[in-house]
């Protein structure tokens, strides 16, 4: 139960750190998308591991082989299986995590919950989990491109570093060219050090990663409860390392008085369009045909390569040592995921608003 | 479609703001459960307009009737469903908004997706819908209690002011001792000046509410998609006029390093637990048996007694001046929605729960 | 859990045969439908007891009220919400009920499933739940009027008296000639005999409804679980006093030879065709542009005006005097309870096909 | 779509019969369920082509591999995955049928709904699917079997040739002493020389399972819709080739008076029983700790070794010759696909009792 995510275009997610590997099955993927693996490697190769000196060495290809769903270089209607191989697996280095909890990691609510766990990378509350979720993310952005809908992540804050606002959605291109993935380069040079110095001494750092997107038209989502926005929240609130999630104006548009906050609408271009987006692309749960922007926080990396007070599963006081591999700071390579989830909530919402709203004409 | 929430615990909202009423149906509440009117009412009351001087006059009684699921006073088990008729209702208020769109309000986003709405006060988008949730939420909640758990929300902040931290989770007479429902008393007063303010010169305010849950046991929540934290982000984002939602340390933590922001473990009283609570009660989507705290944000009330400027159903730019009836802050109402929500959230997870991991025994 | 029906128009029902009502939500109806009471009215008159002699003389006039939904004749796109009161209510007639189960009705299951039942009238389990799905039928045959999809339904058969087949489907006004709703005249006379005999003895009868569906473009159906024919099943099964579905050449075709028994294909009218249809409309779970038929097996009511021995809730055998108002043969009402059904899946499969195959196009 | 099944124990099935192969994901297993591939093994080895001379020749060893959600011997209640890759396939004997459609198979409703479809092999539309069904019912089966749940399916009839009645559910030898998994040795070996006619004529021949539960407990099972027959009729109908399904009586039954067909109460061993079963171990909707029992009905395979008519994708009227590999009769592989299906919706519905009836004390 709550491995599965989306209603008309459904992902079940599987996999566990160490073991067969990571996989995918999508169900209600439409037929006829022209669909290669080079639709899905890049994204994946965004997020794994070992691509920079401020991501965790531990090395995994992450190669992608797609099972079934698509024939012919097209997908057929019938479910996508997909399914990452695990390589680089070092179990032993996880021996002591056995018997002892890491502070601030899943290992003793799993144990808990379940009775049983693999502890073995965090088995199953591994971030190598949403290896998945990039998978099936990049066939909806690829969906989602053929309405001209562009979803476009970055890290806009890592600890106190903040970027300065930019006007425009950046490029791809403009993401990349820092590991970083903040496409302000004054910032990517802060940030990266701030990341470098962190990992020096054995500790991490968070922030926040905005996602914009460009190219909604209006009417996708579906109040009461299924507003745009509260799946999104949903979906960023269930990746790993989440704390906050905030769209349009979020915490601090809460600071403003009605009269400053509102969006007056206004004629152009022959449209209906509001003259500022404090609203952030969504109105009533549904979107607005402006831009749609939201905001993650990610907590600090849980792992720490220091020695912390904890418990073991007998529940005596012991200390831990962090080993291993771990990234000091997990934005960077959770922009793509972010982007992933976002594809999976919009085109799910497309669906429903065509079948819903669209197809019927009864007049 | 996007009208229920829930999975086993699951309810399905219904009305519009002027209209037959507003009801809901609950599908999979527990049998046996004692239940009556004085489970329900008194949630609705601290829900309805026209409680306090800070609040809209529309006079509505909002008296529930049980219409089904209850019999002898206690649930049958099956489908329980709940009306309350609208009564106060002033069509002819509304009459400006037919043609014209309110600004930062759904009346655009609803035309516009579904070709035809109902503009009378809101129609389906009007807050009065959470009637619904709040009647759903009062019978979680009940159902709750008998584990022990403890759901408690309050304001926190409203525009500017702030409350201190609360070092304990407040009674309901704290809360309820403030029309403002912000159980520090001196804020309290500071915080009722800020809205009649705003009220006196058409304007609102917004803020945020602070949740708090005592009593969860370890092993709540299904990752990996639907998190604990997952689901009440939904849950938050799927109310009307939110903009924002953090669980435990929230976008503030995340300017913390890793080794001031991980909460280690301890025994204590012969339990593990975490000597402090930047998590909030969750780790990897699962009930830690710590506190579960939340936070959303509430924005300024889009309506204002104010001439704002927008656009008619014809694309023509317009003037509309707000009339009627509205709340300059919607957030001393909104307290018993948040806890409604947060006990249909947690309901569900219990059982889904005690249905995977309590009912089997293998050994 | 298990009162709701559909995925993208979807159907909660809820409500007792001696209560506040019965209802019914409907989420997902698309917006702009005209809609009015004579949509659903006259299709509950076909259900209502008390229409003719051989139905209960049990009085309900059963008027159902929108509650929402529907706004200046047209649907809005959000939930539906249906009521009927029950009126002509008796519960001291039930009251031996109370401690005594009844041979082959819910009363010891609902008993000890939920520990908890209103006896009157059979509570839940009572066939006066189907209100809610007649009404939610109305509106999606109205629907699936659009595509020029017609549902006809019709008693073929009750205890040993068999109508000869009918070459084409029959009208409606064929259908309601007879109380039996048998449309072949000469059979109708002699089922209408059948059922009065049974009567006057106090006794009942069983028999099976053919539904037949024309208009149903190729592609509806989702295999490989949700198949067309699957789901129909579960629908059919999931009427009180059904033993037994099929579809096609049913349990008769597993006696032919598979060259006796293929459906081959021929071209017709520019169409691909089949030259038989013991498919009975459907291939592989997709529907294949045929007439769709499939059969339904009702069994002898379980009522009866006779001593019967049984157990009371303490475990002690008694004999039990049925009474009261009830049906010598359920099959003539549960005619338009078949077809409403039937709407029920067919306009959710078309929904589906539409937001997976129809809606995008990828040249 | 479509391509999920159950609610809290939920599978998820994807592959084609010419592609990397077939799996499923099984979302919501208990935790610490001991399970090996020995647990999993031997059902597939019944359901597995060329295991006799009356089944197909092709040859495929179906070894299933768990790639996730077991550690240690036991389940750790987060997603299993299986796969069985495709190892005996051959495209090129399906050339034929890119252009063609087969009598009486999915080719035309696939290529029609989709646009597009993986002809070899019928695709998605293989009966080689329900490798994932039998893998992961044979979990399901597993997780009875601690409640002392026995699900025995055989063959009943083929053709014209039908099995006395047994007395008691026939153990798995009896079942499996003849290929034709009739347990009545005398009518296995009629129906053995019956198939083996067919295919000398390359023909096909259909019949009817029957499936007996024992062990059930009275309460499984949830209405209105969710009735355990309902979930089962499309469990049946969702296997490929059936055309029919009833419970208890059946079609049979409706032949009766009430007074003939009405199961008595009666007190026996301290329980409330009922003294006939023509029920079959449901009463509205919910187990009442009878034996259950259904039958399904299975159509003569379509593939023949013989010329049929049909048309081409072009509308074109043509001929089809049958070739390759192919079951003369589907039904004794159908055996343990039967049980699985039936394993899965059981559990399912021992978790949603257990959630809303059993895990709550409000005394």
């Amino acid at each position: 139960m709550g491995n599965s995510f989306g209603n008309l275009f459904r992902i079940s997610s599987w996999g566990e750190s160490h073991g067969g590997g990571i996989g995918v099955v999508i169900d209600g993927c439409p037929p006829r998308l022209p669909l290669s693996l080079d639709d899905i490697q890049p994204d994946l190769q965004r997020r794994r591991p070992g691509q920079s000196k401020i991501t965790t060495p531990r090395d995994e290809e992450d190669k992608v082989e797609i099972l079934s769903g698509v024939y012919e270089g097209l997908t057929l209607g019938t479910p996508i299986a997909m399914l990452v191989r695990n390589k680089d697996a070092r179990p032993q280095a996880y021996d002591e995590m056995k018997e002892k909890f890491r502070p601030s990691h899943a290992d003793f609510t799993y144990q808990t919950k379940f009775g049983h766990r693999n502890h073995e990378g965090g088995g199953r509350s591994s971030a190598r989990e949403t290896i998945a979720r990039v998978a099936a993310g990049a066939i909806a952005k690829k969906i989602l491109s053929f309405d001209g809908v562009l979803i476009r992540a970055y890290v806009e804050r890592i600890h106190d570093i903040q970027s300065p606002a930019l006007t425009k959605i950046p490029t791809l291109d403009e993401v990349e060219s820092s590991p970083t993935r903040c496409p302000h380069p004054k910032t990517a040079l802060k940030i990266e050090q701030c990341i470098l110095d962190a990992k020096k001494n054995g500790d991490s750092v968070g922030g926040s990663i905005l996602c914009r997107v460009g190219g909604i038209p209006v009417g996708w989502g579906a109040p009461v409860f299924d507003r745009l926005e509260a799946d999104l929240a949903k979906a960023m609130l269930g990746l790993p390392a989440t704390k906050g999630f905030e769209v349009g104006s979020g915490f601090a548009g809460t600071h403003l008085m009605g009269s400053e906050h509102n969006d007056l609408y206004e004629s152009r271009d022959g449209k209906v369009r509001t003259s500022s987006n404090r609203s952030g692309g969504v109105q009533g749960g549904i979107s607005n045909g402006e831009e749609l922007y939201f905001r993650t926080a990610f907590k600090p990396t849980a792992t720490l390569l220091q020695k912390q007070k904890t418990v073991d599963s007998e529940g005596q006081e012991t200390e831990l040592m962090g080993r291993g591999r771990h990234d000091p700071c997990v934005l960077p390579r959770a922009v793509p995921i972010v982007e992933a989830m976002t594809a999976l909530v919009l085109v799910d919402h497309r669906m429903r608003h065509a079948a819903q709203c669209e197809s019927f004409n009864f007049s």
